[in-house]
């Protein structure tokens, strides 16, 4: 998606305003996110609203922004979590996701982790592998509770996305066959210590076309049948995340019509759907405000560098992401086309690269749009940059969640063995 | 360089051997890294000698591995610093390098930083624009004491390595050409505030071919003389960092051929010569351990999950790196081939495509080559994952150089904030 030129300045996300970013930017200094919690309320209303009357439960995926204030916010709406990691789940419950509304994904979950979730009572762990599952089972047999888990099917679908968010292929390492999978519940189905609960399946990140999906669900659904005739009573269907944002002028998939059409292939099917939303949720929800360091031409090309990173925001470099800049002075001018570019002495740090911008001022400050997802969670304190701060909009008022880092918290963990 | 099929278990790096590694893996639990002090000991010496008689100064690029007891090693062996930040220079005076040993690189650096650089005193300041050139001028000029720098000049030479560490080529950021360089010599030589001491250009990292190199010292060397003969009296001819690393069987860049290849294009000029390698000095000094936890066959494809994942080493998925993984416990056997995947919910989560592996065990531990340079200092808390610690190998004896992290130094900057 790199190297679009957009024409025009493009208008900011949700209900972020120039003033209120600007004075973000004074009072909590760049880089920065912002997130607009109302702007999370929303889409996580959309979302739900998008599946009706219909048992659902929203599992937030956590990976894509785990900022404690941002889950809080999605607690008090009543979200589920999808956690990934004993991090992850430490987090729900410290924000208030209550432990039922838990599930624990992942590939490659340790016995410490598993045996922890389950003295916590998540409502369940989906499993990736026969392995893993006979793992669980014997951490359950110590523990003496029977472990509710989901299978992780592979459904073997081309979800059409970037190959590294892509996972419902084969030849990766994500869930089981639909062969191994029945396989697996009927060893699970007659386990003193296993309760299968659930049948999960995520084909990738980023989705813009809604056929794969579909077709996702269609396959899992058959399982889904054949596991009921079997008597192997699975309670919930898991439809994992996905759903792509506009960044640009993609268009993408609508909740409704993502709902209506994993509706249509559960016909017949009296299951509880889980989704487990991300970039969905917090994508266009936030941004990242940074700061006009230097211009620079060389030759024919036009850099401006500004003090967030790569480190800061590893989208553009590791995903050829595309995101929109805005600058939050100008209001409009002759545009030329310039790489926004960082501090860090790689080529590949650049936030973007021909994007539209007017002459700016050193000092002022650019807004990046659609960084609420996989932002922060990937920030890095390479080059020695501490981690910047993230702050929350809510109701016009904006507050800080996380203190920027200073040089003391990177050495902490070292300068005792000096 | 993916995917390359290698059909034996390659040898482990330096002086590292098999049985300390398990005992390592054992005492500090994995994923860790090692690093072998004793060995960036003698790649030191080995860059140190190449230059032989000639005034040189090694200047340790920090980036590459920044833990403070590396750091520390390498300023008991006289090594100077290239920092390309106010956290990296704050790190290298902890760790004992002396301030006229420390040199400030980079595109972006802010007035704060370059205050606190020329009130430290250190060496010079490498500046990359007139702009940042004027800025140091009005720091220096605010507090009373003339600024020494140096130009990054951009040779516009392709130094044939990937794209993202390429960093001499015109169309990017770095530097500036060297008609620019020559004005801004002129206007810092009539500066009362400014001190041009030292000339620089860095064309990239990994290098494997000396000719680029040859060729930018060339043309800068003819700058130097042209600035020498305006009697503007440079005394530092900073030829980068970048010199390769075999990581499969690459044939790299001799250090001696190295130095001979600058001397000769230095000839006549009496300048002394830094030198600022990091790769070169940890790359191969370092391995970063992982612990099988699952396996699992899809089709014809074997996936090997292990502990470690792309938030602790992302160097195979951002830069599509080669490592070469080698089994601690098992010798030899039947190979087989292999993707090496880390826990994280990405197919862009692996330290290693296609890679000869015999059976193996869960729990077996593997190492992963060569992870000494831009292994930990790019590692992230993706997925909430605590990053793992570092050991140091000297003299046979292992110790902690950094403790692992736990969940609890994860949120300690968002929690009061809930
Ligand atoms: C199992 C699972 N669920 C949910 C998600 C969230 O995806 P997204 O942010 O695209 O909605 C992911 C993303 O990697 C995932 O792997
Ligand atoms: C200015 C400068 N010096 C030195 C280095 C170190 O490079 P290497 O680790 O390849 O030696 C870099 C790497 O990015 C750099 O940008």
């Amino acid at each position: 998606m790199k190297n679009i030129e957009s024409q025009n300045i493009p208008k900011l996300d949700g209900n972020f305003d120039k003033d209120l970013l600007q004075k973000a930017a004074k009072d909590f200094g760049t880089p920065l996110y912002v997130y607009d919690l109302d702007r999370i309320q929303e889409r996580y209303a959309q979302m739900k609203a998008a599946f009706g009357g219909r048992k659902t439960m929203i599992c937030y995926a956590l990976k894509a922004n785990s900022n404690l204030s941002v889950i809080k916010k999605l607690a008090s709406l009543e979200s589920g979590a999808d956690c990934v990691s004993l991090g992850e789940i430490q987090r729900a419950i410290l924000a208030g996701i209550p432990k039922y509304k838990i599930i624990y994904s992942g590939v490659g979950k340790q016995a410490f982790e598993i045996q922890e979730a389950l003295r916590i009572g998540i409502l369940f762990i989906n499993v990736e592998s026969k392995e893993e599952m006979l793992l669980v089972e014997s951490c359950a047999q110590e523990l003496g509770v029977p472990a509710r888990i989901s299978i992780r099917v592979n459904p073997d679908i081309d979800p059409q996305t970037h190959p590294y968010i892509s996972t419902g292929l084969k030849e990766n390492k994500f869930g089981v066959s639909i062969e191994e999978a029945k396989g697996m519940y009927l060893l699970a189905h007659h386990s003193k210590y296993l309760e299968p609960i659930g049948i999960h399946f995520h084909i990738g990140s980023q989705l813009t076309k809604l056929k794969p999906i579909a077709e996702s669900a269609r396959k899992i659904a058959q399982l889904a049948h054949s596991l009921l005739a079997l008597k192997i009573e699975i309670k919930f269907f898991d439809i994992g995340g996905g759903i792509g944002i506009t960044y640009s002028d993609e268009t993408t998939i609508n909740p409704y019509d993502y709902a209506q059409a994993i509706l249509e292939e559960l016909r017949g099917l009296d299951l509880t759907i889980i989704c487990e939303p991300g970039r969905f949720i917090v994508g266009n929800s936030g941004v990242f405000l940074t700061k006009v360091l230097y211009q620079k031409m060389h030759q024919n090309k036009r850099f401006v560098i500004v003090d967030g990173a790569m480190n800061d925001l590893i989208r553009p470099s590791f995903y050829d992401a595309y995101h929109q800049i805005v600058p939050l002075n100008t209001e409009s001018q002759e545009l030329s086309s310039a790489d926004v570019v960082g501090p860090i002495c790689e080529s590949g740090d650049y936030l973007g690269k021909n994007i539209s911008l007017p002459s700016l001022q050193n000092g002022e400050v650019l807004a990046v749009l659609s960084a609420g997802a996989y932002g922060f969670s990937m920030a890095s304190n390479y080059n020695s940059r501490p981690r910047c701060a993230e702050v929350a909009v809510e109701n016009g008022a904006i507050r800080l969640v996380r203190k920027r880092e200073c040089i003391e918290d990177l050495i902490v963990l070292e300068k005792d063995y000096l």
